[in-house]
């Protein structure tokens, strides 16, 4: 039988032979990880088409590598480039990858290879979608057990490690990233650090936070009123709220990703907020949080089947505060598949 | 007044006349926190000689980097190496960070800087200290509240989210890497998973955790026997034990990195069990788990004084178990400050 890693191997020993190569040397954790199921920090794996794949990793790690990667040759080394770029005639390198030191260590002429493994690593297989939607549902259970819990004097900090505990608690591996809750002012920083501030009646309190899970990470952002929300935040909310769905709506394969981008910030530019939505709709997820595709205004990719993405617009206005509306769900030809289900209703606590 | 973040743009400063460049820029986002404050996955700053430092990055971190930014000239752009390489004529990049892709990007020129920042992050001011020895507090404090609880048929998972989850409680802002629970025969593997496993009685359990306080990393191993240990477990945790306390009595401004491996690894060897212990000895701490220095049998390094650093010998035994004992101490002069406080007598659970 073949398991997904051999599957995902063959994929890039077809993608390599379109690009003229017989051999590349995959570095980066995360790409290893795809390729073979092994969690490393210090681990680089050698697909050829000459031979098996071999993988070099320290005496931390070998044991758990010749456990966990099938089909793959395991060698024990602490430098583990070199160790295998002696076993290929001048392999690839992953140049967004590895270091300009770590390049002309290894010579400084081996062929530049691109993001052969990210590219590959875009449309999802459905088992890496069962994942995700774990993740997703971990993330939704973490925020019904916590929203209602969120009282004027709770600081940020206390709501986000209420939102991290209640995920740990469910079984989640852990924060897909570092947790953002940014209540009153703070909410016009999109990447607030959630801090001593104790939430005040009156505020809006963005919640930007996700499960991972088996490798996978989970993106959710839901902004919520404390106390009955004023007529600026009311609006501010119907409108990203609108943006949001006209975003989801656009997401279908074949879609361009700078439509699917515009077709949220039209609504926000004609309200006249187009100054204060300053990042990209959305983002790939699966395992990294932030992956390819990318939904912004430039860019000419096009969308595929079964690539799990986020939708999340916001309006910022510095010093009064800001919504952010984020979802994360998957292409599908019928239709987007919602893997975050928790309510968009403005919620007023 | 000087702030700390001027100290250390200044001491950058100095070191870059050492090697004869004018300005510098970093890139590694590990670095610009250190010689900024601000937390960004996508920022650089430009260290030069005859302007103020200027900082790049996007409008997600734009208003953020403006609040925590003394002294530095804050710009908007999400390609932040573009917009910073052109304020200086040629500056140093960061080699070992720098991704071939984008050094080409840049020009294929620029002259190339190994790991200055780092060097100068080797030797912590005692406000860095401060924030370690609270991120140590809270690792000792987690573990007290959870080894009690810890019984025959808990899975190691449960047991690791048990230890992050009262890390969180206490206050810490995440776990400060993945934690190892690895129990009965998994112990064998240094960087296990913590997996469905229940702990069995007889079992030794090895746990390797900490928390992470305000971007400082702590670090503590612990093995614990559930139920009462046998010979061979007794006695292999003897031995490690007594590793330990060599490597942490050798640990000293002036004393060789290989020096204080060998103090340990001695030992070890001369049990018999040298190819059992397949790390090095330890590793420094700070804004990351691994930073310089490293303790191993190969390597020229001295110790300084106020290095944070791991000790943590573990013997290996494939299908049987291990044990691994850890502390993070901080070289003094007067000899090394233990951080982590927890006893290091075999808890018998």
């Amino acid at each position: 039988m073949t398991t997904v890693h051999e599957s995902r191997r063959a994929a890039l020993a077809a993608l390599l032979a379109e690009h003229d190569a017989r051999a590349m040397l995959v570095t980066r954790a995360v790409n290893v990880r795809y390729l073979t199921g092994l969690v490393s920090s210090n681990a680089a794996v050698l697909v050829r088409d000459d031979g098996p794949p071999v993988l070099a990793t320290d005496s931390r790690y070998t044991e758990k590598a010749r456990g966990v990667c099938d089909g793959v040759e395991v060698i024990e080394r602490r430098d583990v480039t070199s160790a295998l770029v002696r076993l290929a005639d001048r392999p690839g390198v992953e140049a967004h990858d590895m270091s300009v030191a770590e390049y002309r260590r290894l010579g400084g002429d081996l062929p530049l290879l691109g993001r052969l493994v990210e590219r590959l690593r875009v449309v999802k297989d459905e088992s890496e979608i069962a994942a995700l939607r774990t993740a997703c549902e971990l993330t939704d259970r973490a925020f019904a057990g916590v929203v209602a819990t969120i009282a004027p004097g709770m600081t940020e900090r206390q709501v986000a490690r209420a939102l991290e505990a209640r995920m740990a608690e469910l079984g989640a591996d852990g924060p897909a990233f570092d947790t953002i809750v940014a209540s009153g002012p703070n909410g016009a920083v999109p990447h607030h650090s959630p801090g001593g501030r104790p939430i005040e009646r009156g505020d809006l309190v963005t919640m930007d936070f996700g499960a991972l899970y088996d490798g996978y990470h989970a993106d959710m952002t839901r902004t919520v009123a404390v106390g009955a929300p004023s007529g600026w935040q009311r609006e501010l909310y119907d409108l990203v709220l609108a943006a949001q769905r006209a975003g989801r709506h656009a997401l279908a394969p074949g879609a361009g990703t700078d439509e699917v981008d515009a077709a949220a910030r039209t609504l926000i530019e004609e309200a006249g907020h187009g100054e204060h939505f300053g990042h990209g709709l959305g983002h790939g997820v699966g395992l990294e949080i932030h992956e390819d595709p990318f939904l912004r205004s430039a860019g000419a990719g096009r969308l595929e089947d079964r690539v799990p993405i986020t939708v999340e617009p916001g309006v910022y206005l510095p010093g009064r505060g800001g919504v952010r509306i984020e979802d994360t769900l998957v292409t599908r030809a019928g239709g987007p598949e919602l893997l975050t289900r928790t309510t968009k209703e403005l919620l007023v606590l």
